[in-house]
């Protein structure tokens, strides 16, 4: 898409193109398509300003009134985009709430691999397995962009990363983190192809107090699902199993949780020994 | 209650007591009744486990053969509930899901006003303000209790702490930790008549590094707003705002993954220097 884009109006419910860009709030027809909804001025301009623009902009009755969104619309005719005049009846129906954003955005699904990671770009990489939750994968994104990571590996069968509700908790995280989908047995070959530091989030035995391991880098943060953990036969292929302190009842803690407070122990480790 | 209860057998959906029960899925019909609901034997059973007992105990086709299930029907029945042997439909109506829990409890709600509240109890204390979601306040008290707080104060209009959501993501802290709902010029006047460090993590200026200040017992970690953060005059009445370091894009992180961050770095203080 390097020709400059266009700009139409579409006023009608029942436009096919309309019609096709709904579906995408189900994961199947964003795997047929391979394109994604993102949703509001805040994540479009996050997405902007990484680099990525949409290949249909939607913009309600409030159109490009916003200097973000005037940058957005001439950023995405630019690149080849279309943008596209619309209702607050059509910007509904595409983002399936009450009271939709000003805008929404068609994205490009990245299908980034294993293989395109450069694991030295970045002291720190996220795993999680069979994550459950569109929510806390969208968190996870947030905290990982916040703490300097590089991306998120996504292992076995997690939850699709590109559900509207992660990519709304993300807060455009979506487009600063890069995104593999993989199985445990491709990662673990990968991972052993070069340096890094498997650290496993682990509730059995074996485990070192989180603050009594000196991470290296690159250290990849392994949490496991959210009711079950991960499997015993990867925490033992990690190169240290580490616990957080638990002072009350429950014995865990919310995965994007234990996520965020090992990633900030990381780098404060960093911090320290610069 | 201190009679011992009685043990009822209920198989029509259009029961009166189930169409009760099942209203308090909306929250006025919880402030109403004093009453919530919790799904599903393990939040049942932390909630046992800090002698907590429904009121009433409704029980899928399973009944009480699982072990946790027998316990928690006897110590409901000596504690005066009502036990309740039911269809796997009228859980499904209770709770509003397709595949109900095995058991829902329905509890009354504790009602603890900050008079209530013996802020020598516990090192750490959580204070939310204008709390949005119920995904994140749950979190934020199962938070509470990794950490050894004493409890959730949330103020203004904050997001009501016995939604389902809420009860089912604090995996049983709402029984343990202590929830008071009050307004901000309440809880500073209160806070201010004994002992207690304010911490605001704030955005804007005047902020340090939130490793860079030593924390002092009772620490009171403030949050703001998801989306808006706190006012500037709750920042300011703070004893110290502090800011975790952003690496990314981001200027933020999630409410509930901020606190957790915060709350582990007052915990790892307390246990460096014991």
């Amino acid at each position: 898409m390097t020709e400059p884009g266009r700009r139409s109006t579409i006023e009608s419910l029942s436009n096919p193109l309309v019609k096709r860009m709904r579906l995408l709030r189900e994961k199947r027809h964003r795997r047929t398509e391979g394109l994604f909804l993102a949703e509001g001025l805040r994540i479009a301009t996050e997405a902007r300003e990484a680099g990525v623009l949409p290949q249909w902009l939607f913009l309600g009755p409030e159109g490009d009134t916003h200097p973000l969104a005037a940058a957005l619309v001439a950023d995405t005719l630019a690149a080849g985009g279309e943008v596209i005049d619309t209702t607050g009846a059509i910007l509904s129906k595409l983002s399936g709430k009450d009271n939709p954003q000003t805008v929404v955005g068609i994205y490009a699904e990245p299908q980034t691999t294993l293989a395109d990671l450069d694991r030295d770009t970045a002291p720190i990489w996220l795993v999680a397995e069979r994550l459950r939750d569109p929510g806390n994968l969208g968190t996870m994104l947030r905290t990982g962009d916040a703490v300097g990571a590089g991306g998120l590996i996504l292992l076995d069968e997690s939850t699709d990363p590109y559900a509207v509700e992660a990519v709304r908790a993300s807060m455009g995280a979506i487009f600063t983190q890069k995104l593999v989908v993989a199985r445990w047995d491709e990662f673990l070959a990968w991972l052993r192809q070069g340096p890094g530091q498997l650290v496993a989030t682990w509730l059995g035995d074996d485990t070192q107090d989180y603050q009594a391991v000196r991470y290296t880098a690159p250290t990849f943060i392994l949490t496991g699902n959210e009711s079950q953990g991960m499997p015993g036969e990867y925490a033992a292929a990690a190169d240290v199993r580490v616990k957080m302190p638990m002072m009350g009842k429950a014995d865990s803690l919310n995965a994007a949780i234990a996520t965020a407070v090992m990633a900030y122990e990381v780098l404060n480790q960093r911090r320290r020994h610069r």
